[in-house]
């Protein structure tokens, strides 16, 4: 399957059970996103808000944006999200991967994952970064992932 | 100083001791940089080389570039280096920091770093972050960097 440049849609995940009936899963690259289904994604696993605005900038100066949805009543349903910072050369940093809880443990965050993964080597990226809070360390590492390799420390500063 | 959205350049250090001469270092946010005095500057702390076409994109697609430069003979001489890509928003990471050999241990790679951090907190950017090898990590500890805050481990994925 080519997931380049996706900007309707492919269906990733034929009849996924889902309480009790069976959903199509679909995957978009596509930019244009509904901030307040993305919102409301992000409300689900606790994320503290963040302003429309920034939002907005931040997919459009993302490099690869990757979505999840089913479709119900003709609507797409958000129900996963990740994206991509880079150089379009040599590395990418993956941000805000984020997996709907009722559909956490249906291995769709390794999905989420892989199809990045794979567009940025399709991209022909050397090296792909992200930083992982300690309970999805282990997710990372499953899908190949190396925390602090060589020694390398992932470091952070914050405006004050 | 207001450092940002530098063209031309403007001047960061009156009268350096350098080989016993007094120069004036320069800093330029110009991205139109000659990519034959990059080269040559990574080769002097060596670092691997890496094709010009692909090194003009990454430069063309970083939200920041910060060249540090003295000028001999009406020709400015590449002394130091950096780089960070960003969605613009929320984050920025910094790459490739480097100072010529010659111009270490003189407080280049902090000025540089605060430049870096001015111009990112002028961009209202909330989190800026890096990998660093080894032996840099207490360099950016000084200047305020934390190694895995609350456990967040950075992590890198090499394709292969």
């Amino acid at each position: 399957m080519n997931i380049r440049n996706i900007e309707d849609k492919v269906l990733l995940i034929n009849q996924l059970n889902y309480r009790g009936n069976k959903i199509n899963i679909y995957l978009t690259t596509n930019k244009n996103i509904n901030l307040y289904a993305l919102e409301k994604l992000c409300d689900s696993v606790g994320w503290v808000r963040r302003p429309f605005k920034k939002v907005k900038i931040a997919i459009e100066h993302s490099f690869l944006i990757i979505s999840l949805f089913h479709i119900k009543d003709n609507s797409n349903i958000l129900i996963g999200f990740a994206r991509a910072t880079s150089d379009h050369a040599f590395n990418a940093t993956i941000w805000d991967v984020v997996v709907h809880p009722d559909f956490q443990g249906k291995g769709l965050g390794k999905i989420l994952m892989d199809q990045i993964i794979q567009q940025l080597k399709y991209a022909d990226i050397t090296t792909i970064t992200l930083f992982a809070d300690p309970q999805v360390i282990m997710f990372y590492k499953n899908l190949g992932f190396l925390a602090d390799p060589d020694g390398i420390k992932g470091m952070f500063w914050y405006p004050h």
